[in-house]
């Protein structure tokens, strides 16, 4: 047995920033620097939904922490700090909490987004985790998803479908394809699906350039349905086009994609990718694609498609002619 | 089978405040008043755990918001609003939902406490959630808990012990003690842990007058425990003295204590109060119990005690004598 005191003494507290008390208290304080506004993101994840029981630790912390920076860079925000939400399942040991809370600083160092408090508690059922995510923008400028219109170009970052590949090959390990697949290709994937990258480095782009902005995390085609759909007014609302042929895919995906064609729709509509998703007016894609080249890490945006006002979504296949899937978007139901 | 975002479009949209974006995005935006800090808590409740799972999901709703609501109560904070992180186990029907969305909604606007977004997911286990709460404090101003000192006054806000109380009437129904009170008293007393008070009117005198302060979530002995040994300084850390005749208790708690002696400790030690303990100079007791009484809700402080170097919590009986428990505190293991 292990004391929720000792647990937050011996693995949490020395991953806590300035304002949060050393975690000695049940709440903190949190300043945005001025002239700037507060971004706020909440994510939740459960063990056996969104990651798997046995995943390292330390992968199921960084994950934790990155989904939520990724909404942040979604914004062009800058992160600030994090609240942990913890439910324990019963006779979880030290060395795990340990392992998960060395992740967690990890990733919190490396994106400058300490731990401010949070709330351990225990869990009757699987691992459940919350994690609420702080960043702030210049006042007004924050990105939203409500800026996206007819008209505007569609672009992705990074590759897009590698972490529901490597799910994929996670669930189905025998299947040919995954059989077939070069050993380097497999680990590839699978790293994807375990530590999504939240792509901050390109929020000074998004800041600059983007009309509208989302990460995505349910599937690039229903998300850019979603996007599509955000804003108020019925008139300004948009369907996405998207060129199948312009996705931008790693070497792994293209090599499994060589061995079955039928997983440009895995590709197209599984989760998890966490790249981001925006939409410009179109006199704006060169400048943010040359923007994103220009970052340190230099992470690619390609443009996909656009949105357009029509009546419902649209894919291109490779051939320029229409394509069709069995399902257009992975719809969370209860 | 229901759609998440129909889910949120029908349920939780309504209750959407301004900078929540409808709901429609992955974040929202938050601006704390000029002049004022943002104070920011988070709290995470599983069925089974922190409540019945066929608790009424109304109560379930208010309980998960209120929890959060006191420990901005105890910084002297004024909420601002909140984010909700909600797993749903597999078969929850829309009618739960929407009872449970009233329920959050109706406390929403009664604490002035708008939902800013959020996260909705499934579990295969027990119903989890986890909100974050946000609230404001002139700058600087906020409570914490290191304002802890020996030689303070401690004081208790409200009635202590009826939650405990209440919990046990859930769990031993045949209980003599139970069987015997009066059916008013009990439902009181189950109200009392179904529905916490968030002391949200004291924070004005809070704010004014006390050296420290928090809500008492895992018992009052241990909490005081706690809030003494808050310090960074050993030096500055303190252990409550408690006058066991001095707590404040409700009516129903009077009567329980009468049928069963034993019963001080569960109103001692037993958890989910949810009333304040503050610490002040004792210069300022009387100042913070006027200030306390002059509020709308006129909800009583009482001095139960003090914080003294010493080297043990210490507890007096209603004789004047020194008394013990079999246990001094509720700690949370895993």
């Amino acid at each position: 047995m292990i004391a929720e005191d000792d647990i937050i003494a011996r693995h949490f507290a020395p991953l806590a920033g300035p304002g949060a008390m050393s975690l000695r208290d049940d709440a903190a304080i949190l300043q945005a620097p001025a002239g700037r506004d507060l971004v706020i993101t909440k994510d939740m994840l459960v063990a056996g939904v969104h990651f798997f029981a046995d995943d390292p630790p330390d992968a199921i912390a960084r994950k934790a922490l990155r989904v939520n920076l990724s909404d942040l860079a979604a914004k062009g925000a800058e992160p600030l700090g994090f609240l942990l939400g913890l439910a324990l399942p019963k006779g979880i040991d030290e060395g795990w909490i340990g392992s998960f809370a060395r992740g967690l600083g990890a990733d919190a160092r490396l994106h400058g987004c300490p731990l401010m408090g949070g709330d351990t508690v225990k869990t009757g059922g699987p691992l459940a985790l919350s994690i609420t995510a702080f960043g702030s923008v210049p006042a007004g400028a924050a990105v939203v998803r409500t800026g996206a219109r007819p008209g505007q170009a569609l672009l992705a970052s990074g590759t897009i479908g590698d972490a529901a590949l490597g799910l994929r090959i996670r669930l189905e390990p025998d299947a040919a394809w995954v059989q077939a697949l070069p050993e380097a290709a497999r680990a590839f994937l699978l790293d994807r699906y375990l530590h999504p990258q939240p792509r901050l480095d390109l929020r000074d782009a998004v800041l600059r350039h983007a009309a509208a902005a989302m990460d995505i995390s349910d599937g690039l085609i229903g998300d850019a349905v979603k996007l599509g759909h955000a804003p108020h007014a019925p008139a300004d609302r948009a369907w996405p086009v998207i060129e199948l042929g312009l996705l931008p895919l790693s070497d792994a995906a293209r090599a499994a994609l060589a061995l079955d064609a039928t997983l440009i729709e895995t590709i197209a509509t599984g989760g998890d990718d966490y790249e981001l998703l925006i939409s410009v007016d179109p006199a704006q894609a060169e400048a943010i694609c040359a923007a994103a080249s220009a970052t340190p890490a230099g992470t690619p945006l390609t443009r996909i498609g656009a949105l357009e006002a029509g009546d419902s979504p649209r894919l291109i296949g490779p051939d320029g002619r229409p394509a069709a899937f069995t399902r257009l978007k992975f719809e969370h139901t209860f």
